[in-house]
């Protein structure tokens, strides 16, 4: 009514996004509207590359435009070590670090007795298989400093401790605190701090 | 390096729009690449629409698909009053108040002598010929109560004053605030108790 409806649709689900809310959702809208040939269009254009093709990694869960991940294909990458993380979201965090130059493997959440997410949900005997079969030597578990990422990094521990050897993220990660908000420097600080478990 | 060049320059083309920053954009692609199909796609698509539909009224400068907008075209909603607004957004929380049955003419900014923003610039000469033109009655002043909109305020209501009644908008607006904050039903109790300038 107040404006046409794929204008509106546009606004309720730029709305829906993280970190927009209804007003800041019309706020961009118009904003992308006024400047449509500099900002509407290509935005518009990259977003349709990127659903065409983004997919997640085969072995490690990234998200790239490749079954397997530029990490993953980097043979420098393969350095016996794999971190494992929660989300994409904590790897890309741990790249803009700069400092680890091994692999990784991206969990997709954390252990959840409350919301029935297992071992198998999170590609625990996945990451078991990797360590077996890529010859790794050390595990780093980058998990959030929350319950139940401290829970996930015990579990895996347990499993993986009799193959190779688990460390942590140490200094620097404060508690309650997720990795994600982090600056670089202080996610470089905990790995070069990293300790056994 | 991170991630591919397309997923790159869609997070830094988001963490432009206002509201949203890196680590919100990031968070929003990620969340749009992990629910594709449900997500990413149709918004995709949906923004491609906008872009090659959306267009400014050339009558009153609300934003639409058609080169008159719905209301410009409503014969129902010409009541004999004009509302002037700063910009679309403030006439969308008009509609969204949902008292107003008239019509619109949006300025598309205050009047700046700092910004070297000029009468002309606003379209105040076209606003002048509406009121003329389409038999106007009363035209409601409902811009921000910031210094730059009640300067403008001013510079309208002395324009107009002996052609139509000017009256702006009274009760609920308060001192320094900015109209598409405001609920609607704010909105609607200020609109009730406009007073002549
Ligand atoms: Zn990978
Ligand atoms: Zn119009």
């Amino acid at each position: 009514m107040n404006s046409p409806r794929d204008i509106e649709m546009l606004i309720e689900m730029m709305a829906k996004l993280p970190g927009l809310g209804p007003r800041s959702a019309r706020r961009a809208v118009l904003h992308l509207i006024k400047k449509r040939e500099l900002l509407l269009t290509p935005l518009a254009d990259v977003m349709q590359i990127v659903a065409a093709t983004a997919r997640e990694c085969v072995t490690c869960g990234n998200i790239g435009t490749t079954d397997e991940c530029e990490i993953c294909r980097d043979p420098k990458r393969q350095t016996g070590e794999i971190c494992v993380v929660e989300d994409v979201a904590d790897l890309w965090a741990m790249e803009r670090g700069a400092v680890f130059k091994g692999r990784y493997h991206v969990l997709g959440g954390t252990l959840s007795a409350l919301d029935g997410v297992g071992p198998e949900d999170l590609g625990i005997p996945r990451l078991i298989a990797r360590v077996d079969a890529e010859g790794v030597s050390e595990v780093i578990l980058a998990l959030n400093a929350t319950v139940d990422g401290q829970t996930t990094a015990h579990y895996i521990a347990d499993q993986l401790e009799d193959r190779v050897a688990v460390t942590s993220l140490a200094q620097g990660v404060p508690i309650g605190g997720e990795l994600d908000y982090l600056d670089d420097g202080t996610i470089s600080a905990a790995l070069k701090a990293r300790k056994r478990v």
